[in-house]
């Protein structure tokens, strides 16, 4: 016998859902009043775009995504991460998460370990960073480590990372001094519409699921429009679970700093809620979310991220595709998959993330590919329909191209209703995709709106 | 961390793959020639008809699909397998299994404990009984705590059976004189074509599996030619398994005592056949197979005798639907999934099958309901598609209704391939379904031919 296997709701990851956000603004402003100086948060910029703004790592941080990180690491933990992917406490972690400045702003701000700064996003007070260390990286050592090289970690990278990856291209921009300790934030953030509606917070997630009655969940990563190919793996993948398929599936959208092409962040979110508005599947088994996060593209380094957020969500599985968050030729295209079914011994994994000490409880579903077929007259799967000659593979860049066209996508390829949202926000922005000028208005509007707080002393 | 679970190929049920087949002619031939007695095995008829033949249980026994049954029950492991569904042994087994004879038969035949018997199929020496145990039983009584009652097993009965139910009618038409002790098959049946090639008895079927690299493998229960419903739940449920989809699809067929109306054994085989030659699911992923067994349609009595076959086979999962294996009101619709998710505590399940001591290895997949969906333009699952008075169910007899007046069903309905078999099979028949001529000249001819065996001694 197998045993009773129930899988039930995972634990947050390292035991405990983070919750650093002052809900009292009186509070927050006394915390603020107590700060020594003060530091507008700015966008990481690469060739005059903006490519990251920290300010999404400190609201993942402190609403719990990200738990157990509670801050900037130290950097003592920063080479725990670089080396072996885990936190000082040892639970695993993918990233580098700094609060990284540059030595003029370092020298303006005169802070001292021990300091409280406050962190101004749109000209408001938005959270305290309790500096506990102040020290400085070397960037492309940093950048180096975190995707890896064909040398150290032959298993999985095939192509020296360079500047066409815009992950590499974060951590290679970052400032070189560091502000290490803990985020708080001191004053609520309103996540504007359309976001608004789909901001679950880990806390609210679970709670959510619980009204729902779900319990095994799997979780779709997404950075896109659902095509049908994408909307068949997640209807598909979802039938894993436990004794029955899983009672919920999530879609969590990472909305961040985008590239231009790609669809807008409003696009995204929506029509994915247009998958279950419209009943494909329905609002009782699906649920549209998002966190913020700029893409670092880390294909395997990133799909521990996503474990880790959607574990803390409440989730029992995550579905993985080939090329899961990768771009460009840089990973093997099954290095998510090798890692969630073997581990990658290279980057701290002898077993996968699920079976090492301090890892995830999270269950992975590797999904091999969708594509149309004729014969079949459905969306068909890799592994099963054998059509060879007939059957066509969904291009996200072909559809690009029919929708910059203005050519109405076959039913066959997205969904009417899907694409009504779409055609929604280009009547908005002008353009389907993502163009210069959304991707500069975005990063100064940014997802949320701060509320007014006085603190006189930093007028 | 919930551990390394990853699942791999079951046990036999019981530990040991049952093999009581005599390969060799001349063994078989002395083992013949020490017989005390001989007996023809004959059908249990039922209003004229064939509704049973013990040979069929004594092949399933003696290639090991029942594993770990060896023979006709002695009355003490009859009894705890009425009260608890467990062998002598402690291992779980659903179903009575009996040599079964009439009163005249067994005067006629003068045998006593300790005799060994030879059992003749088709007029040749087949297999022979070592009794061990000569008793009675009331067939009534064997049948009612069979199937259970309303009464004693509220979960699950909801109507008590009666003379509609094919099962109930197998078990009441018993012989009252059990002759108890191990069959060992002494001169080994050649299955028929098309019978032939879907022959793989669990050591064979082990073997077949390891030659595909396949390690998880979903069984799909059928008794049907498929229509376009019951391959959506196969390759659909088949999205459970590992970390990855379930690497097999197997098909296993109950072939035996059919029903007026039901579809040729012949068709059943080979339309499943086509579903892999055709390309649905690909012949490297999908096996069609078969086992010898008169369907007793107790639902989930009959699920765990389906577990303990594919198990044996050597399948990690197992799909249930709703009103699995089941005919007329006298089961819950999901009695089955009951039994696979939480147990039947009054059939002596306090928890389900693969979590009781001396249980199953076998995992569930309890699947809802598949329809056609003209929105979805697709087969979509009761629990996604929420197109209400668009969907439209798939209904056995309807399309067996279109058969009979000769219209060929829509694609959204059945394969095209899967009606040329059905076809193919009406051809021969003269009739698209079993009729009365069918199934007398089935039961006559069986699915087996018999070498020619002398033995002298029982001219």
């Amino acid at each position: 016998m197998l045993g009773e296997l129930h899988i039930t709701t995972p634990p947050p990851h390292g035991g405990h859902l983070v919750d650093r956000v002052i809900r009292d603004p009186d509070e927050g402003k006394k915390m603020a009043d107590g700060c020594s100086a003060v530091y507008d948060i700015k966008p990481t910029l690469y060739k005059d775009m903006p490519i990251r703004n920290v300010y999404r790592e400190i609201m993942s941080i402190c609403y719990g995504f990200f738990s157990p990180v509670e801050g900037s690491m130290r950097s003592e933990e920063l080479e725990r991460v670089l080396n072996e992917r885990r936190l000082s406490s040892g639970w695993v972690f993918p990233y580098p998460m700094l609060f990284d400045i540059s030595k003029e702003d370092l020298k303006k701000l005169g802070v001292v370990p021990g300091d409280r700064l406050l962190l101004r996003l749109k000209g408001q007070p938005f959270a305290v960073l309790d500096i506990e260390e102040i020290y400085n990286i070397d960037p492309l050592d940093v950048t180096t480590r975190t995707f890896g090289t064909v040398e150290k970690n032959p298993e999985v990278v095939v192509v020296p990372f360079d500047e066409k990856h815009p992950g590499y291209t974060i951590y290679k921009y970052f400032n070189t001094e560091v502000l290490a300790g803990k985020y708080t934030i001191i004053n609520e953030p309103k996540l504007k519409p359309p976001f608004d509606r789909f901001w679950f917070p880990p806390a609210k997630s679970r709670e959510e699921y619980k009204r729902r009655g779900w319990t095994t969940v799997i979780n779709h990563q997404t950075r896109n429009v659902p095509h049908v190919g994408h909307e068949a793996l997640m209807r598909n993948a979802a039938y894993i679970g436990d004794t029955k398929p899983c009672d919920g599936i999530q879609v969590n959208a990472i909305i961040g700093a985008k590239r231009i092409g790609d669809y807008p962040d409003e696009a995204i979110v929506e029509s994915h809620e247009m998958v279950n508005l419209a009943g494909y599947v329905g609002p009782k088994r699906h649920l549209a979310t998002m966190c913020l996060w700029d893409m670092r593209y880390g294909n395997p380094i990133e799909s521990l991220l996503h474990g880790i957020i959607r574990q803390n969500m409440g989730c029992t599985h995550h579905m993985f595709g080939r090329d899961h968050a990768a771009l460009g030729p840089y990973y093997d295209m099954y290095a998510a998959q090798t890692l969630w079914e073997k581990g990658i011994p290279s980057f701290g994994f002898p077993k996968p993330p699920y079976a090492v000490e301090k890892g995830l409880y999270m269950r992975p579903q590797n999904m091999a590919e969708f594509w149309y077929c004729p014969h079949c007259a459905e969306v068909t799967y890799s592994e099963s329909c054998t059509h060879k000659g007939e059957f066509q593979r969904f291009s996200g860049s072909f559809i690009r191209s029919l929708l910059a066209e203005g050519i109405f996508p076959p039913s066959v390829i997205m969904r009417r209703e899907v694409y009504q949202i779409v055609v929604k926000w280009w009547k908005q922005f002008g353009y389907p995709f993502n163009n210069k000028k959304y991707l500069t208005e975005r990063e100064k509007e940014l997802e949320v709106d701060l509320p007014k707080m006085e603190v006189p002393k930093f007028k």
